[in-house]
């Protein structure tokens, strides 16, 4: 059902007369930085860019990403402890490929990141999902909401803080109780971070930090510098796990591309940061005015609000209404995607440029 | 030992003192060609350039892909029977991901590429390794070779030609007799033909133009135009198959780098095939000598040489060959990495500069 909604979706896009709204989309409607963006990588200042790059990572990235990681997890970190990858996608497909046996669980967080479901069946694992930001007011009744779903197969937990598509942020005592709970029985955790730029009520807390010993921490230069398709992202576990990690990433994209490994390492020597001083006050605005129009809460983070939208459905469900966004333009991504959310859409508010941001936003108010 | 063989070769690399012949790693001395390197592709030309590409790849790619498909094998092609993916990796890890049922078989035509086992493996598969290349000698006992390894669990065939690692091309007639028999079995054929532009000798047949409806061709602009840290390639397979390749590589990786794809289409419009032009007759050139000076058949097509050196072999077997080679500088790939080939090295005569190559070739001749 979910594939056949996007083509459809993806078909009216397409084919849509008039302006489109496309605020399905997780991305952003900025270039990167000057200094980081293709053009600005020259055969002259890195002979051999366009040749293989070791798998684990160039070593000037990975020897930044661990000065980085140190400095904002506390946590002394090692070169081994680190993977360049394909993106978050590709980190976590490796990491869950690497630590899971078929038919063991990982009991998921939702809402949750759509593809997390599929990376996890794709190791022939299983996923269980479990109402966390819905549901839970209280560390204790997160850990009361994740504690039932525990069998003998349960291997690891998955959460994503800050939250797409919630743009909720778990509080420190959450993740420590939530932590907590996982070390008392051996879980590993999947800590997916790749929003930790974006912050804009409240403090982001690494895993890592708190549980450095069974958290793999799931990094992005795509959401944090506006490089997506450079499907460039990294990862941080232990040091004995992320050797097998490394071979299954390995056999699934070998290396991670050369040239947009210089682009993160330029970003992360600077420009990205000044990058993110520019963003994030832009998108903070956007997702406030956003919330306020659509008279919801307003986000602490990430790039995302979460509707329910039960009151305005009709016979037809949630397709029903998603089709009258997609007659006026205005294209959802549907709850189904993120857990059992049969009333919600998601909408990212940094996608398409402000201005159509907003009246993307005005159409879904007028609809609601 | 493979790992833990290559590891140890890899630190003597880096910390040895004097000239080094790096002639284990495969890929190209040159720099891609001017217009397709990433100093060539900018945000005014191709806006959002480094946002996600979609997953299945960008429209003007694939339909380039189509179009010099159908010119190459003579067979129609749709864009559906198309995904661009992380190279030849991605592309292979995609297909067996999805075609492969855990415990299934994968008869795997050796000497083989390294990752192919690995790959099968990452997806719960089983290679089955049949010495082809080294023990046939027609049509006839090439089908005889492999037959007897058939199983009731027996999913798909694995071969490469041009030939990574022994240089060697299968000749029409024996494509014909495998592929009939592949056909004859129900069984997938997995066809990497990412060095179908380095041929030398004889021509290189396209597996897709004798069983289209059984047959993914793994291509990768990699070795055709020297972008194998790009990480883009592609697969051409069955359209109904195709659409279950494409999930898995959504869940792997999620898209193929949208600067890569450019880059791609740069040179399937002219530019790769002037580089190709260019680089075939070095590449020849560079492998006949290496040949003459090592006393091998000249290769037919591909990078390499595989050598037998069982006759410089003492008790301390390959491994102290390859040391005693270190020792001078000269870094050899080990013939178990691409299967039963306890006494072979394999040489990569394009990696390093011609003269490196030179030099490297001249210190193997004097050991053997």
């Amino acid at each position: 059902m979910r594939g056949s909604l996007f083509s459809a979706l993806a078909h009216k896009l397409q084919a849509y007369p008039g302006e489109v709204f496309p605020l399905h989309v997780g991305d952003t409607w900025m270039e990167p930085a000057a200094g980081c963006r293709m053009q600005d990588l020259t055969v002259e200042d890195y002979p051999g860019m366009h040749r293989y790059a070791a798998p684990r990572g160039r070593s000037d990235l990975v020897d930044a990403i661990v000065e980085r990681t140190h400095q904002r997890t506390g946590t002394p970190t090692d070169p081994a402890e680190v993977l360049v990858a394909a993106g978050a996608t590709g980190s976590l497909g490796a990491v869950i490929g690497a630590i899971l046996e078929p038919s063991e669980e990982v009991l998921v967080m939702a809402p949750y990141w759509p593809l997390i479901f599929g990376i996890i069946q794709s190791s022939q694992g299983t996923p269980v999902e479990v109402d966390l930001f819905g549901s839970a007011d209280s560390p204790e009744t997160a850990v009361e909401a994740i504690a039932p779903h525990l069998t003998k197969r349960t291997a690891a937990i998955y959460l994503s803080t800050p939250n797409n598509p919630t743009g909720r942020i778990l509080p420190r005592p959450w993740l420590e109780a939530i932590c907590d709970w996982a070390a008392g029985n051996d879980l590993w955790i999947l800590s997916d971070e790749v929003y930790e730029d974006y912050v804009y009520t409240g403090e982001h807390v690494y895993s890592r930090s708190l549980a450095p010993e069974r958290t793999f921490s799931v990094h992005s230069f795509s959401k944090a510098f506006g490089m997506a398709g450079n499907r460039c992202g990294y990862v941080v576990g232990p040091a004995a796990t992320m050797s097998e990690v490394r071979k299954v990433s390995t056999h699934t994209f070998y290396s991670t591309p050369t040239a947009s490994q210089i682009a993160a390492l330029h970003a992360l020597r600077g420009a990205g940061d000044a990058w993110v001083e520019m963003a994030k006050p832009l998108y903070r605005q956007l997702g406030f005015e956003a919330a306020d129009r659509l008279r919801v809460p307003r986000p602490e983070g990430s790039q995302f609000l979460f509707l329910n939208v039960g009151d305005r459905l009709d016979e037809r469900g949630l397709l029903g209404f998603m089709e009258d966004a997609a007659d006026r333009g205005l294209f959802l991504a549907p709850g189904p995607s993120f857990g059992c959310y049969p009333s919600h859409v998601r909408i990212c508010y940094t996608a398409a440029e402000p201005e159509v941001t907003r009246r993307g936003v005005e159409i879904l108010a007028r609809m609601l």
